[in-house]
């Protein structure tokens, strides 16, 4: 047998978190950092998973209608100038290319495509008939990010999808965010088992160019919030800037109501956060690259038979992302090990005394339980068991969302609660932006989520103003 | 009825090719011109024809244990000018992120990625079990075009997937190159319909770095050629640059072989070159996005049966990309247009008379043949239908290839070939550089291929020196 390294991690996740999500990304062998600061090389293990998401968004949109295509990298200074609030907000942190001989003005490296879209939207809308535009594209994205950057969560180029829509009024657009918001929450909730808090974002903290942003927020194991996608309605704020007009029934020149809604690659990261452990990553097993793997159990005297058997496992159990790690180069002690790092939702073990038993050794990767169960069984057990590590998974991460959620009546409780715990704070609030403005100053949260069913019952936590809003207020990612 | 907008073609292909080629594209909704000069949008139609070529690759590749991975936008200069071909090859038109503060040095935007991905490489290569590495990455590529851009053809952004592997000796890296290149001429000629010629390139037209380029060249209309898609053995050159070295089954060093592969959105392009007429686009049935259009008849008193009629027809077709349309602010007239010009393969007829009868009429896009066909059979005999379109596109271009190779044994035959019928002129060659280079000033023609089996009998048709080769010249896009 030949030399093995050590694989594990080194780090626990609960001593400190920041260095364990470094060594986790990199020992799953998730992304590596890349040569230019603030950028990743996003490796085959974490782009699966992005394929799952691609897949996932793909044949939701396409079902109702939607239509990939490809819009340019680069955007014009002088479109990116026409929604005020729009270029104010990303000023910051837009890249430019070099202007070269000949080019008419400069171009910026789309951190968004709002401005490069609704210029082509204009010139395709005449009629009420030509509406809905119902478009997404999946492209790369750069914001030349100036904070600290950190694998997947904050990257100076990253990758998402963006979906754009043109509605010949604001019912059918705020339909459309409706229905993009609850598409996103089903993806987090059901498949990657995070829970959310979901509702509309403050003004500070929405769209630079929306009427109002919803999102879903997640709570990360450090008591910080994760934003996990955003759907905007737009209203005819870039229908005006971009002059996206049409003539109605009643042939009356009429704005669009335009919105926009987006995932990115950061998800990964909060996948990775939620659900690690001290072992490495835990893929919950809907969107897990490889659902089960196969560790055969090998001695000289009964190799053969035992690899015959394992490899007959595999064939039974096509219909399940299932891997068979045969390398005659390592024990089964380091493959336990590496695919632990790895998340594989299960372990199946099978030795030569499995093989005269006709049965396996399951090992749950999320509680590392084990079960014996006989072969013939198997094609009906293992999916059950890995719709039960979904759930149970979920499970776990609602109760520590719920466990996350803290109210506060006074700005005395509110710094205890984020110094000490973070987590979300529930609390009335004025709703005024320079009250929230404060509140950043003071303690580094923001109002995550305004709470849609809340209602208000005194006053402002903070300025002591009569509250308009119920309010989640975290330290964030 | 509403007004309706003359919508089909003005320029005929056989008059002013550049001209039709650019209203197709226009008109049938493939791409739109961009704020940004030599850029276009992508429009939902040529997205698709794209996803189509997608999936074909990652079934492809992955069935090989290819995987996709991504690597960032962004090439330091430093790493850029590592082999010093690739560099001067890809210099003149790359373009450049304006430095920001803090930025360690100039920043190129990807005109193809093996710096970057190389520089990745030689951090995982550490030993002979970590070979081979099969990645492949979809993405944008940027090259700033000095020369004028055409739709698809070249532009100064466009889509693409690159292949990157490195194995541990020439052979496998040169059996790589054979299957990609393999897996290219089956989708292109069996999918695109696009019969090609194959072989190698010369070194003034090799990629830059590579040690040698396999290619496939199509003929456009215009007698122009047209590169498919390309794969290089890149032996060493990038392995030794970026240091990519490991232990091998000897315990002694050694450097990887690495290859590189790719196609892209300008394969769109030689679709609708290869296939249009006077009406427009003609797509092959396989790739498609429609494969057939189902145009109701209706009339006042037969409506409800004949738009009943044509659902029932859409069901029962399930299997096929099939598009009803049902509009009824249009033309029967109008819409047969609107779909020749979109190039669908078929077009089903339904009319009060037709539903009596419990027939169709089936219409073929490529020769306009009509047929009655029963429902009955309708299921069983649509995709032989398509089957045979396909086929017969394919026989037409071959043919047309066929009668656009020409030999030249004389650089006066040569040079009348390429004034008055251009295609491919297949010759004698002694594979001098400077030789290619005098052909080129002199025709603008150059070397498209290497014929691998070609055997010289004699001497070279231009310099008269002893002939080592035989070439095929072409004009190309």
């Amino acid at each position: 047998m030949a030399k093995e390294k050590i694989i594990g991690m080194t780090v626990k996740k609960s001593e400190n978190f920041s260095d364990w999500y470094t060594e986790v990304i990199q020992k799953a062998e998730l992304a590596d950092y890349a040569a230019i600061a603030g950028c990743i090389v996003f490796r085959p293990y974490s782009y699966e998973i992005w394929e799952f998401i691609q897949d996932y968004i793909n044949k939701d949109i396409k079902k109702r209608g939607h239509k990939n295509a490809y819009f340019p990298l680069f955007i014009p200074e002088s479109f990116f100038k026409k929604e005020s609030d729009h270029v104010e907000g990303f000023a910051p942190e837009v890249a430019w290319i070099e202007q070269k001989e000949g080019d008419a003005e400069r171009y910026a490296l789309r951190p968004t495509s709002e401005a490069i879209m609704m210029d082509s939207y204009s010139k395709w809308v005449k009629s009420h008939r030509d509406l809905p535009i119902l478009l997404n594209q999946w492209c790369n994205v750069v914001r030349w990010e100036t904070k600290v950057t950190k694998p997947f969560l904050r990257t100076r180029e990253f990758l998402w999808q963006e979906g754009h829509t043109a509605h010949k009024n604001q019912k059918e657009a705020e339909e459309e965010v409706n229905v993009s918001h609850e598409m996103y929450r089903k993806l987090v909730e059901e498949e990657m088992a995070i829970p959310v808090l979901t509702g509309k974002k403050s003004d500070a903290e929405k769209f630079a160019g929306a009427d109002y942003t919803t999102a879903h927020e997640a709570i990360m194991p450090d008591g910080r919030a994760l934003q996990m996608c955003t759907s905007h309605y737009l209203g005819q704020n870039f229908a005006k800037a971009f002059d996206i007009k049409f003539l109605d029934e009643n042939e009356k020149h009429a704005h669009a109501h335009t919105t926009s809604w987006g995932m990115s690659t950061r998800t990964i990261g909060a996948i990775i956060m939620a659900h690690g452990d001290d072992k490495g990553l835990i893929m919950p097993p809907r969107m897990a690259p490889i659902q089960a793997v196969i560790i055969p159990i090998l001695f000289d005297d009964s190799k053969k038979n035992v690899l015959k058997a394992a490899g007959e496992l595999k064939e039974k159990l096509s219909g399940i992302r299932v891997h068979l790690d045969e390398r005659d180069n390592y024990s089964p002690g380091w493959k336990y090990n590496h695919w632990e790092l790895k998340g594989v939702p299960v372990r199946i073990e099978i030795g030569p005394k499995d093989v005269a038993k006709k049965q396996v050794v399951l090992v749950r990767r999320d509680t590392g339980d084990k079960t014996a169960v006989k072969i013939t069984e198997l094609v009906k057990k293992l999916p059950v068991l890995l719709e039960t590590i979904q759930k149970s998974m979920y499970a776990k991460a609602l109760k520590f969302l719920k466990a996350s959620i803290h109210s506060a009546k006074t700005f005395k409780e509110f710094s205890d609660i984020i110094e000490k715990k973070r987590g979300f704070i529930k609390a009335d609030w004025c709703g005024d932006r320079a009250c929230e403005e404060k509140i950043k100053d003071k303690t580094t949260a923001t109002v995550r989520l305004i709470d849609g069913k809340g209602k208000p019952s005194g006053k402002c936590a903070h300025c002591g103003k009569k509250a308009t809003a119920v309010a989640y207020f975290a330290k964030s990612y």
